[in-house]
């Protein structure tokens, strides 16, 4: 049974929930934000569903809410962040709004965070510049849950690509991990007690496996097999494809940002995460408004196209987030029960008024 | 039946080729270097293989081997360029030296290419740039082969990502399209008459077909189905990612540089192409050795972890390609005999010193 709750009363107990765990004002609506755009967007996995996770960090001290955020280089269109164990969410924002503001300046910013921790929806950070009239990326390492192709050891995160770009009637929005589907996905079976698709992933002697509670238990005991890349088990669908876009992710966050290596961390999430944020001024190539009509146009373009027999829809990334937003700013947001549980008992542990 | 061709050899001939073509000497090197790290790298698909589709283009005008590469717009970090249809390798490398020249001043460079055509493997770009010490990205739209999730008509390109880093004892080489597959994938079942593995395509009615040859033909006629996008049809393994993905690079590309979109080109590879390259320097984050030493312990710790029963190897992107490049650097290169029969009769019509 789902309690819907309003947005902004949902809004209002994160904000003073995390003001409690001990962050400035500014700060807990920063963080807020972020998760109150994952819940609006339909993204339950990453919204009210995460604050017991990210209450639990702030305890053990795996996030530190005092933490001052490192600028550690910088160039006109470049900056090194260390964390220092921050909340993710804060050192995001604090990252994309500096590659924002270099790319106003000179075009284009890059943001290479390290020592950081989970940041929420890779998607938010985009979605900030592309209101800014830019374009932008953002990527993440995580903890190991994915396995390479002929492999059976979790060596990779989710690491997921997000890119946005100004569009109407919504900005082009796309969020997804490198892996053929998230831990939550799995999660979500294993709560059911339904089968997992075969494809998702494989047991520890590398056999496909569509236990979600075996495969549940054996991820978060960091066990041998995982969840596989986007393009499932070996190189026919193209497996090693989602494998190599993994790395680059990789490459571009743990490594360029000196911070630990995925399999180098500890939990399925990952507690010292590395991020990279990439934004850029499409006015250096031609008028905006012609660039975001000729993007509307396409998106407009793919969403007329030939349906298969039976669909009557063909969605553009983004679109079902946006569409889920304008009904839960109205209707309200489902909070599951056992999250609800959940937050009302962070709201009796830390003496906040209960939702 | 293949005939063993050295390296040499062949790269003189294509050289001799497209100068009599009409390129100038110092063109006609460049871009028979793109085609000849395609047949080095084991990417048989992209290298002398491609001769003829090139010879025609020449003929048929669709390709200027006259064009005049012009700068529309530059900045200090970027460069728009027309390519007025000069042969995609010239354009390419054209672009991605702006891009590493002003990665090098600034610390990022980005080129953005339209009215180009097929440049080849997306990955020669990157190289480049690696080559230099920089990390990189290229992408390109093309004509329309891939099927947007739930649609049955050919909207995107095969539309690849390309990325490089520097790394020992090779850099990380990825290039990838955004489809489940290449046209040139399907070509090989169709020539072998081979059925294709369930997931790679969809036919008019919108249903998994396997009968390569069939498809083959469709996709050529510009007819209803196509190739899936990576993660297959529907939503359960994930296809919209990789249909989310073609959509980031034909905004990157097509979109960005005002160029045409992937369905409004005519045929599967199309002509009037759209590039985009990115360059930086990971210089700014750190010391460029610190990085490059990180980047080659994770790709061996992948290369190192457990592998599933019967495997004896994990590869890491670019491996086998550079592998491949040293053994047919020694060993020659095998051309297939349609293939051979292609590139004597381009001689013959010429009047060039046959191979």
């Amino acid at each position: 049974m789902d309690t819907v709750i309003s947005e902004k009363a949902l809004r209002a107990f994160m904000e003073r929930v995390f003001e409690r765990e001990g962050f400035a004002a500014a700060d807990a609506v920063a963080i807020a934000d972020v998760l109150m755009l994952a819940d609006l967007f339909g993204i339950e996995s990453h919204g009210a569903q995460r604050m017991m996770y990210y209450h639990q960090n702030i305890l053990s001290g795996s996030v530190n809410t005092a933490a001052k955020i490192e600028t550690v280089r910088e160039t006109p269109v470049s900056v090194l962040l260390d964390a220092h164990f921050a909340m993710g969410q804060l050192a995001g924002v604090r990252a994309m709004n500096l590659a924002i503001e270099k790319a106003k300046k000179t075009g284009v910013g890059i943001a290479s965070v390290r020592n950081s921790s989970h940041y929420g929806i890779a998607g938010y950070y985009p979605l900030m510049a592309a209101k800014e009239g830019l374009c932008a990326f953002s990527m993440t390492n995580t903890g190991p849950i994915m396995v390479p192709t002929f492999g059976r050891e979790m060596m990779l995160g989710t690491n997921p690509v997000a890119f946005c770009m100004p569009a109407d009637p919504y900005p082009f929005w796309f969020d997804a991990s490198t892996t053929v589907v998230t831990l939550g996905k799995v999660e979500v079976h294993a709560k059911r007690e339904k089968p997992m698709p075969e494809g998702w992933t494989i047991d520890a002697r590398g056999e496909i496996c569509t236990d979600a509670e075996k495969m549940n238990a054996s991820i978060l005991a960091g066990e041998m097999g995982g969840i596989l890349p986007l393009g499932g088990a070996g190189e026919t669908n193209s497996g090693h494809k989602g494998y190599g876009l993994a790395i680059m992710v990789e490459a571009l966050t743990g490594v360029l940002a000196q911070g630990l290596l995925s399999p180098e961390m500890q939990g399925a999430h990952g507690d010292h995460t590395s991020h990279f944020f990439l934004a850029f001024d499409p006015g250096m190539f031609g008028e905006p408004e012609d660039i975001r009509a000729q993007m509307s146009r396409y998106l407009q373009m793919l969403r007329s196209s030939e349906k298969l027999p039976g669909e009557s829809r063909i969605y553009t990334p983004g679109e079902k987030a946006f569409e889920s937003m304008h009904r839960r700013m109205e209707q309200g947001i489902p909070v599951e029960e056992k999250t609800l549980g959940e937050l009302r008992s962070i709201a009796e542990a830390l003496g906040v008024e209960a939702i």
